[in-house]
């Protein structure tokens, strides 16, 4: 088995050792086509700072060692400033539905009734994990675009009181919509249930407050409001949820927070860490935290307003009823096709908007300003979006 | 709660904004402790050559766009070749692991019996995940450092024929055997299991023929012979392993392979990918397939045969009865400290190997050579392993 000298090479095996043999030439053809002709204007992910993208050439530490430890304590640091809370916070690798399966798989256990509040797609992604856990979902689902009244939440809990657990959404990604954690919050206190929260496209962006707001468990990721590149996401758990944690009977490993917590004392992943992604997002948090990130949101949604009243002006509907400040979406007007919006701006501007997703396809189109976008910027997107519009056979005011 | 304006800060908030305000200087001191302080030895990570890390420094392309679609089919097409399989491939955003629970998780269902071969701690991560996902597991245990002599293997199938599912690992990394996985594969074919191989470690350095060998299914990570940062992992999987991922009744939802397919037509990942690790791994795997990957092994099997030279003329003995290519570790006589090794050649040579793990802690020391290095480099690394063991008590020939 060791002798690789040919000996156990057949026919198919030599072609393929022939093709291997490219010219150098390929793989230099090739960087060009990495440079994306485009800049992001999705709702994550969003276009990495430079000086982001520079922190991954940095040489790997290794993670069984002390230099990494110093800098996955920085990051839990800065997470938990920007989340709000003294609680502990994980740091997965693993797209931001990796931690949503993170927080699923280690509160719900197979048979556990669950409420889960959804009115788009990242709502129902957390109706689809409970089910695939074995949760029994009792949803609360109000129609697209619209945020959830939490007087109805409320209601739905007063009936359900088997239910331990709520699902919600911060920043619902799919309509642009802004739920208020808060009021939940509040009402998941009184009543006496979990509150889960994804945040992944909210964080740093929309207001949230876990420990003063009475959140359980956050949910984010590293590719939206920090313009750090994916890979990363991550899971803030309270006390109250340890509890729900440590009786859960629901099959998990990779993401099975008990070991996070047993690794994390040493400033350690149970698993190898995706170490590049932790250099950009650290120096990523240090810029957050250093402006505060109560000034941050304030930026977001300065420059929130600003896209929503030249959309207004155009004459053009918001999508959502209380919109998020991280990403605008906007409603086309009857016989206006969304995606033609998209592709022309793409072409012909060389920005990437986001078409509605699934049966919203056409319907909307999402503007991404999660990242620290600037105003100019977005006015230049503006322009772009208007005059793709008109392409569309939209009639600027 | 759209009002940040302090209206809802209380005094901790106003106490953490003003922590924000950090000087600039923190930051830039914080980009010197990135930089490593020793170049890698260990099993993996490996150090990155510049090219690679450089790669991740391009912008973003968006994952659902034809840019990514074109890089996606490249690395698929790349890791193919490597794995030397017709099969798919699917990339997971998640450590060795989670590729090994993807496996787990859509091969095994619960109350179902499965075979796992285990010398090691990978081999017993197999068996772990098997039970977490309610595996019954049938164990073929050979003490650490010893491979599975697969007339064993032969033996236990034999009397077990209701474990459909054969877990085996290619590299153990924590003793540095390599198994005769194509012997493992001969026996399964024979006997209709499904042959599962952890090759995260093995990979590009220990011959490994998927399609040939009659493997079924196949797990790598990026940080290991492909010199890649730690982010991406892999799933190659054999059109009968598929008609067990069909029928399997785990639970699973990020790690759900007929998710991977499904997207896969489109050359994208249900969910979002680590992006910039993308770009590493397809640079890393043209150039490994241009030199064609049984040109690699040989590379690799020559500096390993090095290697295994200096430490026999050293007096010293190999831990493994048959050593992987990829790393060898060596027994630490008696009253000699491993560890003692592992820090001093750290402090001294700024170099990295990696002591034994739990048990093994200081009876071992192993020095990982799975990357892209050269004579010259592992000349110098035993050079300062030598005056390491001779700091630790040991007495060189």
């Amino acid at each position: 088995m060791h002798d690789v000298r040919g000996v156990l090479c057949n026919e198919a095996d030599e072609r393929r050792i022939a093709a291997g043999a490219e010219r150098r030439g390929e793989v230099e053809r090739r960087r060009k086509m990495v440079k994306p002709k485009y800049s992001l204007w999705t709702p994550g992910p969003v276009d990495v700072p430079v000086e982001l993208l520079k922190e991954m050439v940095s040489p790997l530490v290794y993670h069984r060692e002390g230099a990494f430890a110093a800098i996955y304590r920085s990051v839990v640091k800065g997470l938990q400033r920007v989340i709000m809370t003294k609680s502990p916070v994980y740091v997965l690798t693993a797209s931001g539905t990796g931690a949503m399966e993170a927080a699923v798989a280690n509160l719900v256990s197979p048979g556990d009734k669950v409420v889960v509040a959804l009115a788009g797609k990242f709502g129902e992604r957390w109706r689809e994990l409970c089910i695939r856990f074995g949760g029994y979902v009792d949803e609360l689902v109000r129609p697209y675009g619209e945020s959830i009244p939490p007087e109805e939440l409320e209601r739905k809990l007063r009936t359900n009181d088997a239910a331990r657990c709520v699902f919600a959404t911060l920043t619902e990604t799919s309509t642009g919509a802004l739920n208020d954690i808060k009021a939940f919050g509040d009402i998941c206190r009184r009543l006496n249930r979990i509150l889960v929260v994804d945040a992944v496209a909210g964080l740093g962006v929309d207001e949230l407050r876990m420990d003063l707001w009475h959140v359980d468990v956050v949910v984010g990721g590293s590719q939206k409001g920090f313009a750090v590149p994916p890979g990363l996401s991550f899971v803030a758990v309270s006390p109250r949820a340890w509890e729900q944690v440590e009786r859960c009977r629901g099959a998990r490993y990779y993401f099975d927070l008990r070991q996070f917590r047993r690794w994390e004392e040493k400033g350690q992943t149970p698993w190898t860490p995706a170490v590049s992604v932790f250099y950009a997002l650290d120096l990523a948090l240090k810029r957050i935290n250093r402006k505060g990130v109560i000034q941050v949101w304030r930026a977001r949604k300065a420059i929130a307003e600003f896209v929503r009243g030249r959309i207004a002006a155009m004459g053009l509907e918001l999508f959502p009823q209380r919109p998020s400040n991280g990403l605008t979406v906007i409603r086309m007007p009857e016989g206006i096709d969304g995606t033609k919006v998209v592709d022309y701006c793409k072409v012909h501007h060389r920005m990437l908007f986001a078409n509605g997703q699934a049966e919203m396809r056409g319907k909307v189109v999402r503007i991404g300003h999660l990242g620290p976008v600037t105003k100019q910027e977005v006015t230049k997107a503006l322009a772009a979006f208007a005059s793709g519009f008109r392409y569309a056979g939209g009639r600027g005011r």
